[in-house]
């Protein structure tokens, strides 16, 4: 399947990396066709790889990934333009994450609104899904490495996009059995809002590699 | 030791009535003394069990337990008095739930606030530690209800007051090693923030009592 990939940082190259990986075909977009970082992972990725701006990876892309900081989430979205998402799964993994110059974490937006749900309003033929954001790029693509099981999440408002999602992570190595579904998009913001938890469980593990796992009520 | 237990809902009663079963003393602090729900839990609760106003359940308590809602707290609190609370263990249990008439959650303090560091701004001889606003009731005071290993959070300040509450804990059944430390006190607002994904997880599970528990790295 083709795969356009919005955003160069880490997590754009691991997931672009694990789909080339996969056999899948991968642009992987910037602001700017001459982005470096896209350019230089291009070039590694083999034939499957590709480099482009954020409308030709969009255009490329049979579904479409955000790996974008979720601050810039929108704009960079505008950028790949709203008929190139179009009836396409969208999955965002993004999370708006704002450092104070002190380093003091808050979210923008937060609380009553979430990037999920702006993308999914902003492009209401966009079919998004949000997983994905409450781990550490590395574990996305390769949950073998925690020990045991361990969980995701999904939220959308298209069943069947989620169910492509779902398939997708199975592909990334989780079990369908390991996707909790939270229900509408709107499941986004309790998502986004597991961010301060998660960076203050990260200060406490002295590791970025930790996960979820639930016991539940037998 | 005797506690004072501040909010007669039914995570103040839960925390009261095993207070009790372990040997502790404790008054169930409400507004006004003849509240009901207090009443009839003093009159069931034997010889160590008493019901009184904040401010008498605060005076008695060596250590006092906030088990009001997160949007009443410090009401609840000044009522019980600084002078109360000075050099004590305060714990917070507390979430600042708001629901609109639609049923839709939103949290008020959060992103910049939390109750558990309001408290602590407001009461500065307190000792504040937030702890136990991630469980259902039932699971605070008996986590072998659920299968294996999981996990309890603790924040604030005050170190000591932080050991004092882990080894409470260990008297509820958590032992040593389950409860993961978040830091000082603005690690709370982390832990109320947990709140909107708490509640997708328990519409996804169909249930209440379930908990985390983390996989690390090896």
């Amino acid at each position: 399947m083709r795969y356009g990939v919005i955003g160069t940082g880490g997590v754009g190259r691991t997931i672009a990396d694990k789909l080339v990986a996969l056999g899948h075909e991968v642009t992987l977009g910037s602001r700017t066709k001459a982005n470096e970082a896209a350019l230089a992972w291009a070039e590694q990725a083999g034939p499957n790889g590709h480099n482009g701006t954020f409308a030709e990876a969009a255009e490329f892309g049979e579904r479409v990934v955000n790996a974008t900081a979720g601050t810039v989430a929108l704009e960079a979205l505008r950028a790949a333009g709203a008929e190139r998402l179009g009836g396409k799964v969208l999955l965002d993994l993004s999370n708006p994450l704002v450092f104070s110059p002190e380093g003091a974490l808050t979210l923008d937006p937060v609380n009553t609104d979430s990037v999920g749900e702006r993308i999914q309003r902003e492009f209401p033929q966009a079919r998004v899904v949000k997983a994905l954001n409450t781990l550490t790029a590395p574990l996305m693509v390769d949950p073998a490495r925690l020990p045991g099981e361990h969980n995701v999440f999904v939220a959308g408002d298209d069943a069947a996009a989620k169910a492509e999602v779902v398939a997708l992570l199975g592909e990334f190595g989780w079990p369908a059995d390991s996707v909790i579904d939270l229900g509408d998009i709107s499941g986004a913001r309790a998502l986004e809002m597991t961010m301060p938890f998660w960076i203050r469980l990260m200060q406490a593990f002295g590791t970025t590699e930790f996960n979820y796992s639930f016991k539940r009520a037998q």
